[in-house]
């Protein structure tokens, strides 16, 4: 590639080989903690957790009828029904008081114990009363209708797996398992400073700090427990002693700003100096975001982002979310994908994989895509407008119209194509 | 269908119209609230919110380089380069004190405001320098590398639509935008009484409530603030009372248990007896969850579900969600949805609209679906099994094997076909 693609590195790394090392590298073991099952949901789970009892702990009523012998009525028609004889009702949550002995039935309501002898219901509407005999006109195997003590869950059974987000039908299955308190992993906690003159105030042309926030609210909704540092000039030394003061305090801790090898490049000087700092890349082959770096101070990952809000945000996906998924060994969560038909045509720049905001809409019950007519990393509108991410690997040169591809849905699908994609705006390359 | 079928209903009412009339009768109006931005993520926009500047507020470096006249590079070239004399610097966030006029350039930085004069940025790798001038090779245009005042977002831009859920993408467009607190709309309060004198402690017989931690925990996923009231016996006039005395604290309250028309008919019975409550529909044709029932009280949806975890979850789907998103007038976001290979068919009951737990797994990377042996309402490990819903429209007698079939997932994708798909469960119908 060419060497104005550079920005002044002198090489870019592939993102592949440098996430590996990242993730290779860090080797952090999270906390974990026992929060109450209800609780839970949204947590990660810490350790593999298993029943603690039978459920259903004894053969309960599937639905409201009479508990019989099945042998009893293993020869019922309608033209010869089982009359039994019934000799009591049991409600669920009642412990059983009666037994059910050959030629008699129980009214049992959905949920109730089974009395002992009893091994079957007949639905009400399966069966006739007759004052205080019940005509069953049609035979029943045993156990039909019942549901068997342990069939649903049986003591020593995994309900949930280390790694596992917990939804709300776990919730569910660890009550019924007996559990009520659960161990989790802490939520990774992330320090984020943002590096800038430009962010502070009094400094005049001050420009507000949208990355800061757009990074928290991002870890916020990944799981983490973001701080918000604050805003440190573009002063290697105050940012080397910020980064050392705080890093005891966090997990993770994320820069933006001060990243570029051009004029400025505070950032990663600052962070070398910083005793056993070791940088684990900086310079990625990504579109946009290609400052971004990394350095690993006692253990601890420092990652560098670019100060534009785009560039963050592929920084995020591209290296923190795999990064927080490591950390609590969690399994990625079903992503919402769908095959799209290219509507105009999207140009990579081989040797990059680039990270392309793209609008995707349904139209004559298809779905098309288009690429924004944007672009630039400072560029947030992009993110207003495209409801979609397509990610662009670096050997491909693009995709044509017609091409079918898949992206990742991050916002509502839109109704028709929208008027915006016919304006162009003038933005830098 | 079936007399069997119906549950002791005289007929199952058609999801879509009871739907559809609980939509139209419940008319509350969620009330708002400010948050500052930061705060915002995850919560839903009561209010069309417009920028209330430009953004960028001037025109700004958009990379590091040199600050030119675009008249005075025209028509330079390797041959022919433009000699420009550097006459000073501007840093992010600095306000530049000094002016370009012909033959001359500035250091600029990225984000650093464009000093009068000036309107062009040659990035540093494309010029060189030689002491106090700098020899442009190639021609810029106007603006070229410039990002424009206003070019972002302008005054008056719609920045995020009402009934938008909050992404961290809106956060920093927000902050861009001059906007710091945001009007979301409240949670909605949503109260659950789980009845069944079965749940109460010192029954005998007693079964753990479930049910009501798996609507607590699905009603924190979707954005609610639910409150478990607690578990009410089977008491017609206790729940009557209870449902009377909490109205006020909630905009929607969930009842469990007590919903069929068999022995016990207990909610039905309690809620009709309250003053000015008006049934909106009862007996659905859904499985499971064909007990599924709501009344309208002072306004306010009493929504009456099955007390088994798999056919209180269907109601969650069926009916909390389009409500909820009705209240706050929520764009539903995007689902994971995928679709998948029939791999074994799955049967439905022509007249009921069926929702399947299922199990996608990927083999020869294609995807494949199985529903689960398991079934029955109550079963709470096919909840812990299946990673997918499949809906089965009411007029569909099923798919056959090798179908395609559009099926939402819940949990990840299994690598190969899991082994508990062998298994089969005698478990009730």
């Amino acid at each position: 590639m060419g060497r104005e693609r550079l920005g002044g590195f002198t090489r870019l790394e592939k993102y592949e080989d440098a996430l590996s090392r990242l993730l290779t590298q860090v080797n952090i073991t999270l906390e974990s903690e026992k929060v109450l099952v209800t609780d839970a949901v949204g947590r990660v789970v810490a350790e593999d957790t298993y029943s603690l009892r039978d459920y259903p702990p004894v053969d309960r009523a599937a639905l409201d009828g009479y508990a019989v012998k099945s042998l009893d009525v293993l020869s019922a028609s309608p033209s010869n029904p089982a009359i039994l004889k019934i000799v009591g009702s049991v409600e669920a949550g009642e412990t059983p008081k009666l037994t059910i002995s050959s030629g008699e039935a129980a009214m049992v309501f959905t949920g109730a114990t089974m009395p002992e002898g009893s091994d079957a219901v007949i639905p009400f509407e399966e069966a006739v009363r007759k004052e205080s005999f019940v005509y069953v006109l049609r035979p029943a195997q045993k156990y039909k209708n019942v549901s068997r003590a342990g069939e649903d869950i049986k003591k020593g059974d995994l309900i949930i797996k280390r790694g596992l987000t917990v939804r709300p039908w776990h919730v569910a299955a660890l009550i019924e398992a007996g559990i009520t308190e659960i161990k989790v992993f802490k939520k990774p906690r992330v320090g984020i400073i943002n590096v800038g003159n430009e962010l502070l105030a009094g400094g005049g042309g001050e420009i507000p700090n949208s990355t800061g926030p757009l990074i928290y609210a991002y870890l916020k909704e990944l799981g983490c427990e973001p701080v918000l540092i604050g805003v440190v000039p573009d002063d290697v030394e105050e940012i080397s002693n910020t980064v050392s003061r705080v890093l005891r305090d966090f997990d993770i801790l994320i820069t933006t700003g001060g990243t570029s090898v051009g004029g400025k490049d505070l950032v990663p000087e600052a962070l070398s100096r910083i005793k056993n700092a070791n940088l684990i890349f900086h310079g990625i082959n990504l579109r946009p975001g290609r400052t971004a770096g990394a350095y690993l101070i006692e253990g601890k990952p420092v990652l560098m982002f670019s100060g534009l809000p785009v560039a963050a945000l592929v920084g995020l996906e591209a290296f923190v979310k795999p990064l927080i998924r490591k950390l609590t060994e969690a399994t990625p969560p079903p992503e919402p994908t769908v095959r799209v038909r290219v509507r105009r045509r999207v140009t990579n720049i081989v040797g990059f994989k680039s990270f392309f905001r793209v609008v995707v809409y349904r139209e004559n019950s298809e779905l098309y895509m288009e690429p924004l007519r944007l672009s630039g990393s400072g560029i947030v509108s992009t993110l207003l407008k495209g409801n979609a991410i397509l990610i662009v690997d670096e050997n491909i040169e693009g995709y044509d119209e017609d091409d079918q591809v898949s992206v990742t849905l991050i916002g509502p699908i839109y109704k028709g194509r929208p008027e915006f994609l016919d304006q162009e705006i003038q933005t830098p390359p």
